[in-house]
């Protein structure tokens, strides 16, 4: 089953790079962009067809391993 | 609008996060991790309420600055 866990800075938290692109994007001549956050997407195959055991599993590897709680968010989404 | 670019490394080319985070994860003790792929994810808000527009453009944007066609493939997906 293949899981996809999406990091993002939290509200508030700066996020400089996302600033960066917003400002590439307005030289490149998108007039109509008001906000870009970039963030991670981490793909993880887990080995079970159990889509309730995934999301678990999952939540577990963002809480330990791949999001740092202080200052950013995951969502969780089941991808097959 | 709000519009997300997930941006990943093709198949075949090799993504030394990924497989940090899977040794990291296995030493954690997540048996069950097949394969872990990194990404970003690139939230848009763009400032319409036509959904076919908001694609459209960042179909643009993803090929003009947010990937690399060598390397990467993207997926868009609206938010709201």
């Amino acid at each position: 089953m293949k899981v996809a866990v999406n990091v993002h800075l939290k509200k508030g938290v700066l996020d400089p790079q996302g600033k960066a692109v917003l400002h590439a994007l307005e030289t490149l001549g998108f007039k109509n962009v008001e906000d870009v956050r970039v963030g991670k997407q981490i793909i993880i195959e887990i080995n079970t067809n159990n889509k309730e055991e995934a999301i678990k599993e999952a939540k577990e590897m963002a809480d330990k391993l791949l999001a740092n709680p202080v200052i950013e968010n995951y969502k969780i989404e089941v991808k097959e």
